[in-house]
């Protein structure tokens, strides 16, 4: 070629997914694909590009202001996606006859946002979000916080917590100190209780917002005990409430989630009140949930979501209220990575057939059949170069198993087959098929 | 809200995937996933955003002029992947040495084109590759075939042909008659064989290359002969090839592939010679394969492929050939559709627990919970409707069974359960544990 050569990479802050990566990655999806199904939600997907219309002004300004846009060749301003509640919302106002109610669904997608690239921030990456649309039942609620659980106990992960609050709470409280209209100074505050003491965060609410010290020490009294038993904060609710109907439908409904979380089987410990969370301050209206890891809590919720009073409101005057949440995949893997779980396995194959002769072609063909129509998934190298080489390519793509043959082994029908991790080895006859073949494949991958 | 309504629509060419399409999908791509992974192929994943100069000019003049492009805000050109062939490129030339060769990589992704829409083609589509880095052997080609046939039964399609070729038997043959610089013309006329026939087809020949009659005929005798059995046109190919070596080559190298797909143990007939296949003009230089339902020969194929000779060439001095295929997932689901066999099921729930008392959440609750650890995807009606209001739900959604349970049976330990397609149903004792109930679940969802 006369071209010049283009020097291959990639744009800041995307990223190319190596197998390991994605091994992994799958992996997790499936996971998510198959609790979420176990609870009924059902997958839906829209498109990455939407009208700039359909996605501006549904966010926040920072999504606004990050959000990928452009004319298109038909001169239309498309935007890409910047998250998949817009989109949801616009899908809900737009098929929702056809769809019925309630409407339980999953997505699992790619967004892009136009961030300030820095550690563990990406302009492209995967939401992985479930949803039930149209009802404002508690039993979505329970069932929100019941698939977070579940989610984590399928990943593998045994120790983590879920910490719920309901806005309504939390809103009843600070309208009855007539602290409505401070709620973000208040929250503000109350996220440095762990590091700065509860008389320093009493002071800065008494400084935000000019209420005495009273006020100020019951919101940091009653908001945040984290670690107290459900049982005692439980019992704090109906204090905190008063006779404000906000705070006490709050006290309500977080009373009865807790309950039918307890009722599913979730052990106790696991789902905990957190009377100070609120994630984010405008769109959340009632339960809100985290999820935190317990040997990595600074990396930040794994798993997090909550109710919402109306989330078609641009589209449709019906409001549509729902809940649902949303598993954090990149924090998930960069948690997986720090506690040194994540995998290096560069290939799904479990068995490599080395090609010994270039003669055995066929029957080397006609092996791997055999271990693949067995569910073994079988690669064969496709050159007959030096066995050590072959035996190198299985080691570094982490092929557990390799199965060498040649002309005398043929002439014999046998193969001889070495687990790489160990060393250990065989000779097994495959003259009259492939099952005592299997029988050592099998026993080798679980050992 | 005092915001005016927006109405909620799609760009044209760009579509929402409900449920019912969704989950047909999601089967598609994990059946996909199952079968590369079986030959050890790895998952890769890259950004859908590239550097414009990294996609610019590598696809055709069509492609360059349908890409989505535009600057960001830092103004850097960037533009939307239109296939997934030169991101793999890209990939191959800036990761090589990390990732070792051959190389074995699937990945299912979407791409962006901006096509006139019309019917059956969309500005936005998945694409599902899988492809060979870094050998020139045959064996690579004899897999590629194997997967794009062991994906068809796996698929669950039982009436297909996969059709082979190689370019050097085509482009020996013409260079063997002059005909060399007239592909395309030749090419051309050779596909509407079946159309206007041969006499048509050879005078097309000559008027459009100039050459004479004989040469025609040999060229259409010789390419088009495509419902005889694979051993008559074995037997042909060297007289075609005659002295070109590179004929040669080709006929040395589709005899091999159809003795190793053979060997793998595919039934005869499944893989075919069809010589006038030739899959675009300038990208394939060896084998080349297309797959056709037998019902529905008329949609085009639907996994294709082939043999190239250096796909990193914009990107590296460095050559690097290749084989590979390409599941085209909307063809396949138009032609599921087609037949009848895409499915209307909204909902991944196989029982619908009813909420007959909302006193009895929680009880409804652990039943759930107990269904689903047994691996029985369970969906609770969110709210104590009326019953018939939620058997309405189950008929909407194809959720086949359905359990209804008031407070009498709760006294009694029993539960209600009806398959909602003939109505049969049973009263189930559920005191000691589910292990009844999941028997007549799973003899239900069976039968």
């Amino acid at each position: 070629m006369s071209t010049p050569l283009i020097e291959p990479r990639t744009l800041k802050g995307f990223r190319d997914f190596l197998p390991d990566r994605m091994l992994l990655r799958e992996s997790i999806l499936a996971t998510a694909r198959q609790v979420y199904r176990s609870y009924g939600f059902a997958p839906i997907d829209t498109p990455a590009l939407e009208l700039f219309e359909v996605l501006a002004g549904k966010g926040s300004e920072e999504t606004d202001r990050q959000m990928y846009h452009f004319n298109d060749a038909g001169d239309r301003h498309v935007g890409m996606r910047f998250d998949l509640t817009v989109p949801l919302a616009r899908f809900i106002a737009q098929h929702g006859p056809a769809l019925g109610l309630p409407f339980k669904r999953y997505h699992l997608a790619t967004v892009w946002r136009g961030e300030s690239p820095q550690a563990g921030r990406f302009r492209e990456f995967m939401q992985c979000d479930y949803d039930t649309i149209g009802t404002t039942s508690i039993v979505s609620d329970i069932e929100t916080v019941l698939v977070a659980h579940d989610l984590m106990v399928a990943l593998g992960i045994e120790r983590f917590q879920i910490r719920v609050n309901n806005r309504k709470v939390l809103n009843g409280l600070l309208r009855r100190l007539g602290l409505a209209d401070h709620s973000t100074v208040v929250l503000r505050a109350i996220d440095k209780l762990a590091r700065v003491g509860a008389h320093a965060v009493g002071a800065e609410i008494v400084a935000g917002t000019g209420c005495d010290g009273l006020a100020a020490s019951t919101v940091v009294r009653g908001l945040a005990a984290r670690n107290e038993p459900a049982e005692a904060t439980l019992g704090r609710l109906d204090e905190l409430a008063g006779e404000d109907e906000l705070g006490k439908a709050g006290a309500i409904e977080l009373k009865q989630l807790v309950a039918g979380v307890a009722a599913a089987g979730v052990a106790s410990g696991r789902v905990v009140i957190d009377l100070s969370i609120a994630r984010g301050l405008d769109y959340y209206t009632g339960t809100i949930l985290e999820t935190f890891l317990d040997d990595l809590p600074a990396i930040g919720s794994i798993c997090s979501g909550g109710r919402y009073d109306n989330l078609t409101q641009m589209f449709s005057k019906t409001p549509m209220p729902g809940v649902g949440a949303s598993l954090g995949l990149d924090r998930l893997i960069a948690a997986l990575e720090e506690l040194g779980r994540a995998g290096t396995t560069q290939s799904p194959a479990q068995v490599l057939v080395v090609q010994f002769d270039a003669g055995m072609t066929d029957w080397y063909l006609r092996l791997a059949a055999d271990l693949r129509r067995a569910g073994i998934p079988t690669e064969l190298y496709p050159e007959a170069k030096k066995v050590g080489n072959q035996f190198k390519y299985a080691d570094r793509k982490q092929i557990p198993l390799v199965i060498v043959a040649g002309p005398d082994e043929k002439a014999a029908g046998r193969v001889q087959v070495k687990k790489m991790a160990d060393g250990s080895q065989a000779e097994i006859d495959v003259a009259d098929g492939v099952d005592r073949l299997l029988d050592w494949i099998r026993s080798a991958l679980a050992g």
